[in-house]
């Protein structure tokens, strides 16, 4: 499933333009201004948070506590990892003063433009098929099911432990932190096929291992703890 | 098993003394001057930093990166978080200025001397079980065996996968972070059963659950992955 795009080049400020510039994601020959994020601004205007998040979330690398002197900027787009450190340097930022663990954390996050788009029309589709979501106006929901399919109510499932995900766990924070995070099966992998949501203390115990690691070292916990494990064939 | 220590009170600079006063943990009788961590100083003279950590550990409530306003004292001692807030503001530390998830995580971490002082011991003889550890000098053993019993060289194990734990992880740390940290079977019990160490990913992934009831979450997420699990009887 897809859409053919106008993909018109947009106007930005960002010192970071993707390769070809922000694009149109409206469908080609659609009336009116071209638009980045058509499939947004329900969310914008009844969970402007919500919709914040998934942007932030499809097209940043992620902000972590580095304070040190060679830190990182906290959030980055992520096409900018795609660059060279000679380019990043024109740019303003430079790599090699980083520490390497910072570097690798960066460089680990790095999308082209179009996964991003695509992850953020994924999140939008997940977030209206939370249980206690809001309905998406019919543009909308024509929209994303022309990329997803059409998603049924209640559908959305934390991509770690497979219950479903309630949209009021946006609103409750605990240390300032979401109980809804963005997460990927494999942590390295930023496209809308990797990428989904799950409960905050599952993303953590998933850590940096993919979906498959994690299930086969929680397994072996479980077996030297004396529990007998089948697994899936 | 057991030691009648001395339990003399020795003089201290902190202004968060225990109730009674920190105290000599010899054997009652010993020669010599009195000394609160007579099992530490082999460890102290060979790995400083597993030494401080121990102690660090065993009395102090953990650090959390509180940059904000409402942030508590980083680091304070463990008895300190058992006195009201009356008596807390008169050493300096006004628990009401804080924030409720800052009172709650440092309230949860009040444990008496006496049981931080067992957990220093249970830590000490839990490095020295550990894979490619240091022997400890026969005194030291002695010490540790009538308390704990004589612990077998390979014996210490990660508290939650339980594999054999390598003193040799001291030495790695991933953004500043140990790949051993100290942890508790129940996260809000610091006593010398209930702690041990653990992986550092092991322990965040656990999180502020029971050991019995992290084990059963990911029993839970792995019958919902399509494994079957029969739990040990």
């Amino acid at each position: 499933m897809s859409i053919e795009y106008c993909h018109n080049t947009l106007r930005s400020r960002s010192r970071f333009q993707p390769d070809g510039g922000h694009r149109c994601y409206l469908p080609k020959g659609h009336e009116g201004q071209c638009d980045e994020f058509p499939f947004l601004h329900h969310l914008e205007r009844i969970a402007p948070k919500v919709a914040k998040k998934i942007v932030r979330d499809a097209i940043m690398t992620t902000g972590a506590s580095w304070k040190s002197d060679d830190a990182g900027p906290n959030r980055i787009r992520r096409w900018a990892m795609l660059k060279s450190d000679e380019e990043l340097a024109s740019l303003g930022i430079r790599m090699p003063d980083l520490s390497p663990v910072i570097v690798a954390k960066l460089r680990d996050k790095a999308a082209s433009y179009d996964s991003c788009m695509s992850v953020a029309q994924k999140l939008t589709a997940l977030v209206y098929g939370m249980k206690h979501a809001p309905a998406a106006p019919p543009d909308v929901r024509a929209y994303l099911a022309a990329l997803f399919g059409s998603f049924a109510p209640n559908s959305t499932k934390c991509q770690i432990c497979l219950q479903t995900l309630d949209y009021q766990l946006f609103d409750q924070a605990r240390r300032g932190r979401a109980e809804i995070e963005t997460a990927h099966l494999n942590p390295r992998l930023h496209t809308a096929e990797n990428t989904g949501f799950a409960h905050r203390a599952c993303n953590i115990a998933q850590g940096n291992k993919t979906i498959t690691e994690f299930y086969e070292w929680i397994a072996t916990i479980l077996e030297r703890a004396g529990y007998s494990i089948v697994r899936p064939s």
